[in-house]
């Protein structure tokens, strides 16, 4: 029989969930790709609906935010956070990681990662909100692994209210993404950047888009990826016969395109709580 | 000669702006509406794009950026607060009107009545972004003037994004407003609400889409009508003689649509000034 005092805090950690946040509901994309490479895993989710959403705010007001959710995970024991913001990963992960003495994951660096190791020829597109595009965080993160490639990024304001629409399969959408693909598709890229944790809910209709000659790189799958990496490296990843499970928590009442996800995603989410933050009210 | 000591208060107050404010740009249309009526006017114009949007936030966060937002216009000596914000309008005017001593004017009531004036058959169409359909404010406006009449309401999100890249003329914009609109025409509607701020860019586009035989109502243009019978009935109009101006401050640096609406507005916006607000850090 295990003496009280014995230390097993290790043991502790081990059973808390993996902590993953979002300004809104898109970051359950992420938790889907985290479901389905890890079963066994607790994830407790927070949605910033609140305040959603932090593209076009200063770098310090999302870092004000970023570091307030995440102490709401701490709360909630998370032994690693998960940013599955595209523009809290380009902007607070590393005050994120000064300040918190646990493992920290964006969804950026393992998009670029794997962008570079898809590339044949160099050239990799990039789409994603205003704010992402603007921060050139995805262009910083893939020329500091392949300082040669060619990035051409470029913004898609509309696609995240068409998803949250749920119109995946429909023409209007179709000739969005035309739109939008067509100049990076001129440019001759071989590689998709998805840099927008809404977009692979529209991965579909993009690869139609994109052709058969683009590879789509989807941030939500390969930040997964990384975070296995972790569990495995530093000895988090919970018991293989656990049964995973998925909390939801958001900052304001408003449900709207949580059920949409849900949905596209088959994720099953029960009640949703509600928390409280600072500048919301 | 005037005695020094003599009150002028009114004379002061007379040449005071009218203080404009919205979540963000769109509120520029209800400007652009102020200014063809009111060439004399001053206006300063705020919009807290630090926190935009309001949409989808509570009751009492809105009252308290709607607070702020106009204690910074009235700093500005403004003689009138005009809401030019359909979610402000819809939740934080009595406030407003119970804390401050000057006239406060939203967009929903003068929209409301002119669809009433309208209406021949008392079947009335209304569409904004979801917060502003949720709250049923254009629905209590118009049942408060005309009880009989039938209201149709449509969220339509994906609008304000085309506006905001400009598509006006664009068989994209015209396919997204067929699919929003149909509903409302099946319905046998004579009028249509644009309970938007944003919309009134759309203007053309919209009434493609609706067809001859329904008349739009402009919130922009009744609230700057409204705003014009405050003015003269409290002797608040400055000198025709006047040339009037406009000043745009914003609440966060990024000024990405601002440019859009200055041009499709033929508005002439100088350099921004900048204010702070709490909750942006």
């Amino acid at each position: 029989m295990e003496s009280p005092d014995s230390p097993n805090v290790a043991v502790e950690i081990e059973k808390g969930p993996i902590g993953v946040f979002d300004s809104g509901i898109g970051g359950l994309t992420v938790v889907a790709a985290l479901q389905q490479l890890l079963p066994a895993e607790q994830i407790f989710y927070i949605g910033d609906t609140a305040r959603v959403p932090y593209g076009g705010k200063s770098r310090r007001t999302i870092e004000r935010y970023s570091v307030e959710i995440a102490g709401l995970l701490l709360a909630e024991q998370a032994k690693l956070i998960v940013v599955a913001c595209n523009t809290a990963s380009a902007l607070a992960v590393p005050r994120l990681k000064q300040l918190f003495n646990l493992p920290v994951q964006g969804v950026i660096d393992p998009g670029a990662a794997a962008a570079v190791r898809s590339t044949r020829n160099g050239r990799i597109g990039v789409i994603g909100t205003r704010a992402t595009i603007a921060s050139h965080a995805y262009e910083q993160a893939i020329h500091a692994l392949a300082p040669d490639a060619r990035v051409f990024a470029e913004p898609c304001p509309v696609l995240v209210p068409l998803i949250e629409e749920a119109w995946f399969e429909d023409a209007i959408t179709d000739q969005v993404l035309r739109r939008y693909l067509d100049p990076l598709l001129t440019e001759g890229i071989d590689t998709l950047v998805l840099g927008c944790t809404h977009y692979p809910l529209l991965r579909e209709a993009i690869s139609r888009a994109a052709g058969e000659a683009v590879t789509l790189v989807d941030s939500a799958h390969n930040c997964a990826l990384a975070v296995n990496e972790i569990l495995k490296s530093q000895s988090l990843a919970a018991p293989e016969r656990q049964l995973g499970s998925l909390q939801v928590a958001l900052t304001d009442a408003s449900e709207g395109f949580l059920r949409v996800a849900e949905e596209a995603l088959e994720l099953e989410i029960g009640d949703i709580q509600l928390r409280a933050v600072q500048a919301a009210g």
